[in-house]
């Protein structure tokens, strides 16, 4: 497709403001091979003749690019078989997203006879800016295209895509390839991927995603790539509403995108939070290293107050300046004017001209090298002489191509001139601060490497399957409490010592064996949520209260079926978190962790990952927690824990995934941490 | 100020570049009363004469404008005085910002003897677009300004200043006045937002804040104008830490810049989020009128990936599209192309032509009235006709002037021109999909009338005050838990029942008085956080149970200094929220209501507001909290309750602030929620 022999554009037109013209002048005006056109009323475009027939070609046709009415695109396709096509571009719409998965179906399948692959339906095309080929309808009048350079962007969009495109050529930032996927009926997102993965020019992959449905294949592909090249993803349809809008759009089901964008985050992914960051992400990735810069920035800037703006928006993604030593203040307040308060964002002032800026920064670069280098000028005054500006940035960048530096540059006329100057020198220009917030967050993100951590624990399953096994004979689809805390128990997961009993004969041998105070669980096939029932005692202080409170919970539960009662210690009061295990439709097994109890839902502390991630990724996935902070942190009673412990936590119970295929979910909650250990309280599977 | 008989410029400067030149040619073009120029080097400037000294000037000065360093301010000043001058802008830094705090001083004094107002120093000057002066020193050629308009600008930052301007201008929206206040030593704030609460042609304010230094005056003159006039606050240094040494949780979540926001978000002000929403919503309050469009949004795009990104930033301001009913339904899928989908947002495909926007809207507004229509416009193919498309918005407009609609056009130049000619009809267009929910979120702000809820409440300070007198009289800063729960109830809020014992003897008394289980808690002037040194049991079951209880907890705080225990009745577990008041150093008296419990810090779920505040304010800040979604929906064995009953909680502590200067501090954290009444089980008050 990248690099065809030559092409054939099937619906091109000689009609003005057509998407047929439009396409076919864009294939004329960049591919240096033979192109034919085809229309079925014959005529020419730039003079060149349009054959009213495909067969009419006097050639074998390499890649066709197909834009007539849907109906009559599986005939196309028929007629491209026949001249060895291998790859076709279908641009019309009216397929699936139109309700007409019929006629999908019938284009798929006449592909397939003849071997050809299919990009499309219902795409703007594709673009290599090295070939070089623009096979889009978009309109070079009405939307930039970028020059040749090294980022590529995949979009599940097609207009989207062109505004992508739009943006980055706006920016000056170079492109490597872009594909829009549209119903991606045969080539779909993780092929193309794949494929990108080994383009040695396309160094940043830029991605627009609404549709998740190929599931953990894509994230998969995704990670192998996000571990040597740079990935920024933009997620459409991430609200409820949101995808319901995507699934009138795309034609597919996105499902909830908080899953999703969880798995990758940790995973060392970019997830842009907006179509700005998007691709102020993406032009950071073009022009700076990849470097964990969220602790050592020092910003110059000419104007006080978008330095504050600045730090407050850096310090929402968590990102600090450098703090001076008092080494460092001594000779900055030899070299800035006296009448300038000195700190971090360093303030020149408004009348700064570039001298002051060059005075500072090179000082600066003497005493200190920060990891990235914040210039902030908004050219106000008559003072700020622009032209020297631009020289003294080229010599700073000359000098050590090893600075690390962004631009803030806001403004209108004049500024975003000013800006596209500085950026034709390859440098990164933030065009506010959240711009820049991103662009630092972006390029802090770590590329992670590692084993899945459940490789390393030795299965249990030949233990654990009985229970499950019982349960199924039985044909529960849910384990009790107890069960599950017996499975919890295989996996080396503590939890309170315990004593079920079926009726009180059973509870009369418990009488020695637990501590009290205990607490008594109802055990019913019936009953989910035990606490909303009356189904828990808790704080029993002697055998004599544990047997009355036994005989009025059977009383209140009659009329439920029930099995026995769980008899447990009591545990102290503490820090509570969950862990669960399940398996996504789309996603496959994934893991989840956050702060515990019954608000759970409401609190939203929670992160989400996959099941068979490395140890890395489980602890980046606890630290997005709040409670996160607490446990490492400690706070009043509560000591600090080692945050390992609780990855370990996560692990065993991916592994209790991946042992049974049996288990749909399984969540503790809650997860009591104490000083020495971590004690599951709560317990639940549910079997498939 | 703004309207002056003549104006004098000291320190103008015919050389290049300099800041004294800027000003004195943009007063020259753009006043059209007389203008003396002072340089002490003499001199002229485009023909006209600069006098050397102020005495030379042959006419009394109304207003000044001073660019001289800053040590030679107050003699100007001095000079300034005999002319009788009624004004003086003082330009020059050098003063409080660099350590220099006696210069200001004594430039203050100066002016004072003289009865001359200073705005300054360290500031940019400000701008009347309809006297019209423009009497700052910003560079024409770099940064635009705004044409006559109704919006006025004022910034504790003046360079931050010049690039609002700048944006106003890009995006064609008009100024009023601005005015960059500098440090401030004289006219502050408070006094230039009530100088402009009167200027009918200040439509819409746009405020720049960094320091709240004013206080509860700043605050009030805010409010009183968002009544009636529209006003969007921009933050600076929201980040910066707090420095309260707080004794209750609740303190320690206060910033003053939480604090801030806050109190002014819950009085109907907008809090932009950043810059660009800064600008975008103020371009939105000068192109439409204010109402609540939060549930009332229809979207009409040719982008259908922009309409899915539109739709997630709305959902995340809790804005909402409108759902069609089933006969908008079917007559929009008549109106509407076969092969597209029908639903909100309205995806007209890429390459829809102006015909097919026409079409789709005309009809859509004859079977519905939404209150505000969005249009995506990116002009991607040949198809788009733009210059059509521009008639058509402008004749839609004008067929009904009461259709509220904001256009969405984001991209390179071609789609940055577009919108230009779409602003110049008039109409507010957002640059990305941010901007435009933030737009219709300011928008959709309420302005509050009503008067303070406390003054509703009768005054019983008569009976409380002698809890505070007997602590003060013991030389303590702190009411135990029980005076603190007397306090209450005169305020008739709900605590446990309860019973203060020094001795054994006096828990005997209790004896009948309580029903079982009870809990015990110590009352030491020396413990603060009782449940962290074990001062706290709970789940008490009879007498024998608490005498043991009781000896055992003397014997392990045997060190501290022991007033008794309180002994209170068990409530059953609910949900906890929390309600604090205290006394902040700037703003005075404020409330404060979150989600309960020890982890208050951590879950950050809390809401700041005035003591003062009218209901609907309280009812605001209530809604604005998480756990307030719990409360008013219900959730599992929770049932809803009225959140009026929450709000009265808040009255009676903001009272309760009221009445007693004496008290710095009052919390109740839990205040326990049951079905039928609200329950303080723990409070606390912390003494002046």
């Amino acid at each position: 497709m990248f690099n065809p022999v030559n092409i054939a554009i099937i619906g091109a037109s000689s009609r003005e403001g057509s998407l047929g013209r439009g396409l076919a002048e864009n294939v004329l005006e960049s591919f240096r091979g033979r192109v034919y056109l085809v229309n079925k009323r014959g005529g020419e475009l730039h003079g060149l003749k349009m054959y009213r027939e495909i067969s009419e070609i006097p050639d074998q046709i390499d890649l066709a690019l197909i834009i007539v009415p849907a109906e009559s695109v599986p005939e196309t396709i028929e007629q491209l078989g026949e001249k060895k096509t291998k790859i076709a571009v279908v641009y019309s719409g009216g397929f699936r997203e139109a309700g007409r998965k019929d006629l999908e179906e019938r284009l798929i399948d006449t592909a397939k006879r003849y071997g050809i692959r299919i990009l499309g339906p219902n795409c703007v095309g594709f673009i290599d800016s090295w070939t070089p080929i623009n096979a889009t309808f978009i309109s070079r009048e009405r939307q930039g295209i970028p020059e040749k350079g090294f980022i590529s962007i995949i979009s599940q969009s097609g207009a989207l895509g062109s505004l992508f495109l739009d943006l980055l050529s706006y920016r000056r930032i170079g492109l490597r390839r872009f594909v829009s996927i549209g119903n991606a009926s045969d080539i779909d997102l993780s092929e193309i991927l794949e494929y990108l993965s080994h383009d040695p020019y396309t160094r940043v992959l830029g991605i627009y995603i609404e549709n998740i449905g190929e599931g953990r294949r894509l994230i998969d592909i995704i990670r192998m790539i996000s571990k040597y090249k740079s990935v920024v993803i933009l997620r459409g349809g991430r609200s409820v509403r949101g995808s319901r809008a995507a699934q009138s759009h795309v034609g597919a089901l996105a499902s909830p995108g908080k899953l999703f964008d969880d798995i990758l985050r940790f995973s060392g992914v970019y997830i842009a939070d907006s179509l700005r960051s998007f691709i102020a992400s993406l032009e950071a990735y073009e022009r700076l290293d990849r470097s964990d810069y969220k602790k050592d920035v020092v910003i110059v800037t000419n104007t006080g107050g978008l330095g504050v703006l600045t730090v407050d928006s850096l310090e929402d993604k968590m990102i600090s300046l450098k703090e001076f030593d008092e080494i460092e203040m001594k000779i900055l307040r030899e070299i800035i004017p006296s009448y300038m308060a000195v700190g971090n964002p360093i303030d020149l002032s408004g009348d700064a001209p570039t001298k002051r800026f060059k005075d500072v920064i090179e000082n600066l670069l003497n005493i200190t090298r920060p990891r990235l280098l914040v210039i902030i000028n908004q050219p106000q005054t008559y003072a700020m002489d622009t032209e020297n500006f631009i020289s003294f940035i080229n010599e700073l960048r000359n000098k050590d191509p090893n600075t690390n530096m962004i631009l803030l540059i806001s403004g209108g006329e004049f500024a975003i001139e000013f800006a596209r100057k500085i950026r034709r020198l390859g440098i990164a220009v933030a065009e506010d601060p959240e711009e820049l917030s991103s662009m630092i967050q972006a390029l802090s993100m770590t590329p992670i490497h590692g084993e899945p951590m459940i490789s390393r624990l030795e299965n249990r399953r030949e233990k654990g399957i009985k229970i499950i096994e019982k349960a199924l004979k039985e044909g529960r689809h849910i384990l009790y409490e107890h069960e599950t805390k017996e499975l919890l128990n295989i996996y080396d997961i503590d939890t309170p010592k315990r004593f079920f009993a079926k009726d009180l004969k059973d509870i009369e041998k418990s009488k020695d064996l637990l501590r009290y105070p205990v607490v008594i669980k109802i055990v019913s096939p019936e009953i989910i949520h035990k606490s909303d029932v009356g189904g828990i005692v808790l704080n029993i202080r002697n055998y004599e209260e544990l047997l009355e409170s036994y005989r009025r919970m059977l009383d209140k539960l009659g009329k439920y079926r029930i099995e026995g009662v769980l008899i447990e210690e009591m545990i102290e009061e503490s820090l509570d978190v969950f862990v669960a295990g399940m398996r996504d439709k789309i996603l496959g097994p994934v893991i989840s962790f956050g702060s515990g109890g019954i608000l759970v839902e409401f609190i939203k502390d929670v992160a989400f990952g996959l099941h068979d991630y490395s140890e890395k990724e489980f602890e980046y996935m606890i630290r997005s927690t709040k409670i996160s902070e607490i446990l490492s942190k400690g706070y009043r009673k509560y000591r600090p824990i080692d945050i390992s412990k609780i990855v370990s936590v996560l692990a065993k119970i991916s592994k209790i995934l991946e042992d049974y295929p049996e288990i749909k979910e399984i969540e503790i909650n809650p997860l009591r941490i104490l000083d020495e250990k971590m004690i599951a309280l709560d317990a639940r599977a549910i079997l498939n």
